[in-house]
């Protein structure tokens, strides 16, 4: 049984047949560092107006072959609200960019709300769900683990108090070491996904979409080991096979309808990862950089990064929005039942009973 | 200056050029006595079911070519949000049908907005506008003006302070008279609507779009008098070229966006007085009846209600769509003046400022 809440904007979160085929233009800390490095300056040396031009013009060119926009309050709403077209859902990202180091030798994450800001205050601009990314791995210390439950709950709570969907991405990392791209983590990962799509998927969390990570990382695949994406070397830590064998196992962990993130990989990485999501079972995709991060290569040009967008940004996002069109309906998923199945309170006087 | 929900909601109304084609199926009081004369009944006798049902087939079928569709919370919001396509816009209406007789031997009417439902529940419930209907002439006391007008500023408010589109509908009548057919009515009708649209586009009303009869009765018009519309001689009241200066000063009274409703006059008549309220600057229309009143005819038959709502119903709906498409885009009304002057508060920390 659903809240109309709820139900009306998840349903404008995806397309006609119910998959998700979303783009992400809430980065802060990642994009002013890489706005920073093309241009040869201290992240802080970024401004407001340049990144909230930089998710302008992103926005212009590629929210339209989307079926939901991921924005964030800081830079993107107040222009975005106007450019994202009116059949296009939006979604607005509830978390403080980065991560408060914590627990021993500080190598766990804690996140934190965007000061300022709230799920209240999302519903009321007019947003149709809410996004948060918490850090999260088995391996933290229960502190901190409670830390990231408690702040799920909290904004899953509020969540339910506006109706609004709650879209929880969960982010795994190392708490042993600063890159994730060893071949220890790499056998790791799919357990670290697999665990806190379990965690998440419990009711008490109250989460409508899931924003999963690909549990494997294909570059230590027997088959793309060999520099297929990005020209580099790495040992296999499996085959494909068992890729296919750890997405199964996400979508049987994943009680909510999933999707995936692209985590800033390559294009090709990211559709060879998104046709296995989809072929397990995922609802479709948000993703951000895979699809417009060549952009940033010609900052400041606003005429090279139009047509670097309109060109391979647009391609990009064609070839994600095909391998989605083969994705699992939202509400064909095991937790709702099918179409049928989606009902909202109903009966005589059902509106007194309603919250207001 | 525009909110970010105000706006938002307000693109969702429209299509993507700002011209509203809305379908209106919010009646109450009407339809059951319509189902209960065609079934032999009083109206009392139908039952929520049967208004639920009857509103689901509407929408079921009329949704879809429409841009936004206004819906009761009584009985159709729980079903319709199911079935509204995603990228269909949703109002929801406010007031109680019907009226309470007020004034000098009970001849005015004073509105009531529908106990157990509010704006916070509108805006909570998903819905992309709120509407409400005052019955109102500049003949009534000015108590009860004054009762019209307050209540207009208390849903206006509220509002604004869930930050939804308010879409005010204004219907005239005669306190002299149980019926508006008649010569009398329809030389005052130009003064009634334009009157009445003057005094609510006033800032302290903070109305967002304005719901206009059509100013004048085209059946006692010299060109249509001879039963045009519906068979029945009249005497000429007026003659096109006064109908279409009627049309350019209810434009000039309108100091907000407005659209024309049906208020139950057959689909030629339609067509007609929005061809010339198009031709004078209106945005288009929210109507119901005149698109989709012949399904009452084959109730309860289901199969013939959707048959005709399928043939009928949607020519109807095409052919005012057609006149709408020659509309004033919402945003280049003079009240905005034009797209570039669409901006929502920005700047650094505006999200701390908007309130929450």
């Amino acid at each position: 049984m659903f809240s109309s809440g709820k139900l009306v904007n998840l349903l404008r979160l995806a397309d006609a047949a119910g998959r998700f085929k979303m783009l992400a233009v809430d980065q802060r800390a990642s994009l002013q560092a890489a706005l920073a490095k093309v241009t040869g300056r201290e992240p802080e040396d970024v401004t407001h107006e340049e990144m909230a031009k930089t998710k302008q013009l992103i926005i212009e060119v590629l929210a339209a072959p989307s079926t939901a926009t991921l924005i964030d309050p800081v830079y993107a709403l107040p222009r975005a609200v106007k450019i994202i077209p009116h059949r296009v859902g939006i979604l607005v990202a509830s978390e403080e960019s980065g991560y408060d180091p914590a627990g021993p030798g500080g190598r766990e994450r804690k996140g934190r709300l965007i000061d300022g800001w709230s799920v209240a205050k999302t519903k009321r601009a007019g947003a149709n769900a809410v996004k948060l990314l918490i850090h999260y791995t088995p391996e933290a210390s229960s502190e901190v683990r409670g830390h990231q439950q408690r702040l799920v709950r909290t904004v899953a709570d509020e969540c339910v108090r506006e109706d609004i969907p709650f879209l929880l991405e969960v982010v795994t990392y190392s708490v042993d070491q600063a890159t994730t791209d060893t071949p220890e983590f790499a056998r790791k990962r799919p357990h670290h996904v697999i665990e806190a799509a379990r965690e998440f998927s419990s009711g008490a969390y109250e989460v409508d979409v899931m924003k999963l990570e690909f549990p494997c990382d294909l570059k230590y695949t027997q088959e793309f080991r060999h520099g297929t994406f990005d020209k580099k070397e790495r040992p296999a830590v499996y085959d494909l096979g068992e890729v296919r064998a750890f997405c199964r196992e996400l979508d049987a962990a994943a009680g909510r309808p999933w999707v995936i993130l692209s985590g800033g990989v390559d294009i090709q990485e990211f559709i060879a990862s998104l046709e296995l999501a989809v072929e397990a079972g995922a609802s479709g995709f948000l993703c951000g950089r895979a699809i417009w991060q060549g952009v940033v290569s010609t900052y400041p040009h606003e005429k090279r990064m139009r047509d670097l967008l309109t060109s391979e940004g647009l391609a990009n996002f064609e070839r994600a929005n095909a391998v989605a069109d083969r994705a699992r309906p939202w509400f064909t998923h095991k937790s709702i039942g099918g179409w049928d199945q989606v009902q909202v309170q109903n009966g005589h006087e059902w509106y007194r009973r309603y919250p207001g």
